[in-house]
């Protein structure tokens, strides 16, 4: 029982990790993967096991935009097929690894875990932000020890806000303000506005507030890829919140992806971006670690939350209100592997 | 099938690591737990798991004699009843975790991880020398990779003395001597007289004996808890053994609490006592120190052993004669989980 | 299903590792055992699991050529038989460890660990490089995190040399270059010429050649045991090869044995006996170390591609031309595999 989408664009990962020759080896789905970056800039992806004695091609070396296994010297081309074995003048047809399509987007590497035939890079979700020029991000990764879906619920829920970012990106008010949600095709809008309250740390460090403000965290979490792209800010009470015209306002566009690694472990890639100070490298670090610094206060909780769950997988979760957008979620991912797995068995 | 005793109380820890607003996480028969002291000194034990999300409550925050789980910020009182829900107005009755029967005595405190019915303070082992002004001990804790069923057999021979702790606390003749045994209600008595031999390397020290000494070991085993509470020492030959009046005899009074944490981990507390030398602190701990390096000889041969068993767990073992007392322990064991298993499943 | 031959020889140490009274505790076929040398210089061996309560014999103490266990006490002569038991006169005879056949030849330790009966120390292979006063070797030994026979295919398999060691032992013609194999009794002989050839970069070293040469590997497999003895060397072209008379050749005999621990773990045994500058130990050194990295590139490759296997284990593997003595072999040990385990059966 697979706890995985497939037919979905993954993020593999930050498009400067593929500079220059290199090979990049990252497990996704489970699935050991080799990416490279061919001269005219496609993205390879190929499964990290050569066909013939499984040594891993990320042990392999470059040749042009082929990749030579150095156990036996077999070599592949980027599409997968083998182009050479030493010794032996025929290739039977058999001889090939896995190949995956693979998009590179806006700094972002994308791969495709399911049907070749049904990748379709439209569907890739854009985000201007990172390569926009009035925007500054860093490139955000953690290794997480957890199941992806545990992360998904953290990211779905602003109630923990209160409690395990008490210190750094919460405020108390947010223990009990609910969000709007709405269902959208790709996954689902959340809408939390936090009207009249005193700014958090962060916003206080950024914008100066000295009074109240109105709060907004407006996203859409895409399904299809665990991908949350987010609109959120603050700005001094009486100025129009989010609507505008936003002119004294703390503005940030944030993404996260998660791609799942293995069943109990995650890839979290982020990026906080901002567009005050923008010629000021160290805001930008500032902006950054304060992100990075409270996904660490996530990740310690998450981490603590998956040993539990794995000494005892079928002790019950009681449910309450707030977790309306994670059940949904929740659902969507369950339906759509089910409809992947029924297609794949009436196929058969 | 479980290794445990369930309906008993077992020594959860020192009552000194409950000191202050602190959260003690301790596992305890594979039940991670969560401790802290009330405010009317009362020791609250619960589930260490959040009946939400399953998030460690042992990450949570005091608040008087209710600890908010630092996740979701769900509130629970001392008994285990979820007290608030933020964002929530109804609590429904199945939130809440379980809670356990707990006692603090004589500096040990006590867990009852059974049918908390059947938990009777009265059962649990008085040991006054803890408290008693005229002995002195420090408060030893082992943390073993080993089934605790394989301690339990150290501790009920003594015939390892002579091997184990040939350089320590053991001596020869410890080999042949048996011990006598009395089956008493709560285990087993058991008396090893050892008279007229040369003192072993502890007893010179702290004695200052030039001759022969009568040794004894007086203890009982008490089935439920693993708690072995003993009377030892030596006193220079015909001057009445431990019966007496001990003029000039080095007494101990040892404790040893053994409580499993997993099947294959077990927490083993102990306290060895003794009455002279009370106020030199150097005596208090060369008297633990003794015994602690003794234990940690016990530990490396008991973890060795507990790793032979793993790696063929049916492979059968040879009885000696030195064996009685722990087949009777063990016998005991197996019939009262027996008993609890059976009375479960005639309850259902 | 067992992936070991069990009737063979296998190597189970140095002998030097057995000097003075020392215990050797070393796992075999999954099989803990523990090692000494008798005083008239037999090697005993037994399992290193106490039959009284499973405690390693590992961690007892010699008494002559006995081996009392620093547990309880037992004591147990060389041939495994309990000698004494601490307070009681009686000894079953149930009372005793399993010992294994064992022969010390020429440095090495080896051992039988299938049925005794059939144990012939004829069929030990001899290597009197190891003591022949004109040959000098360093005793080599790599622990493997691999199935031993990724190891034989490895050893079995020259076109790796290629790839693998570029940089140190191969060089490029070894990709395309075909084995002659023969088939022998004990196992595979194996012939590979490489006429007229730049010479390896350790040929250039310890030879001083500034042309071409002929280099040879011939070697004799045994299925047995997993040994590889070896005649390997280069010689100017024109001056007759391998057939001689390899007046100006260097020259080496290598012997690699692979014994099996675990399922997942080897021990990779190896000397690499050379005859030029023997009483040059840096010489000896130096030859010894250029084998040792080499194999260490090996180790880096084997353990990869040991642990993508474990991912995957039904995952396919593609044949390729050169793997014909590798396959040849993997069908000889599943032979007698299965003739063990079939005869095993029978008798019962």
């Amino acid at each position: 029982m697979t706890i995985w989408i497939r037919n979905a664009w993954y993020m593999a990962g930050w498009a400067s990790e593929l500079d220059g020759d290199g090979l990049l080896s990252r497990t996704i789905l489970g699935q050991p993967l080799v990416l490279y970056r061919c001269e005219d800039g496609q993205i390879a992806v190929l499964e990290d096991r050569c066909c013939h004695r499984a040594a891993p091609l990320s042990r392999g070396r470059r040749e042009g935009d082929q990749l030579r296994c150095m156990y036996h010297g077999l070599k592949f081309a980027a599409d997968g097929a083998c182009v050479e074995i030493p010794g032996q003048q025929t290739i039977p047809p058999a001889m090939r690894v896995r190949s995956f399509p693979a998009v590179e987007q806006q700094t972002l590497v994308w791969v495709w875990m399911g049907q070749a035939a049904l990748a379709d890079p439209a569907q890739i979700p854009s985000w201007p932000y990172l390569t926009d020029p009035s925007w500054r991000n860093l490139e955000g990764y953690i290794h997480y020890q957890a199941d992806y879906r545990l992360i998904v619920d953290n990211l779905l829920d602003f109630s923990h806000l209160a409690y395990v970012h008490e210190n750094s990106i919460g405020n108390a008010s947010q223990a009990t303000e609910k969000a709007q949600l709405e269902r959208i095709p790709l996954g689902l809008r959340v809408t939390k506005l936090a009207p009249n309250e005193p700014p958090a740390p962060h916003f206080r460090k950024f914008g100066g507030f000295t009074g109240n403000v109105d709060r907004w965290n407006l996203y859409d979490w895409h399904v299809a890829g665990n991908v949350m792209l987010m609109d959120g800010g603050a700005e001094a009470v009486g100025k129009g919140g989010h609507q505008g015209p936003r002119e004294t306002a703390v503005q940030f566009r944030h993404m996260t992806a998660l791609t799942p690694e293995t069943e109990t472990t995650t890839h979290y890639f982020f990026a906080q971006s901002h567009n005050f100070a923008i010629d000021n490298p160290q805001v930008t670090r500032q902006v950054h670690e304060t992100v990075a610094n409270a996904f660490l206060e996530d990740k310690a909780m998450i981490e603590a939350q998956q040993r539990n769950i794995a000494r005892d997988p079928t002790a019950p979760m009681q449910a309450i209100s707030h977790d309306a957008a994670l059940f949904h979620i929740r659902q969507r991912i369950s339906a759509q592997i089910e409809s992947e797995t029924g297609a794949k068995r009436a196929a058969e």
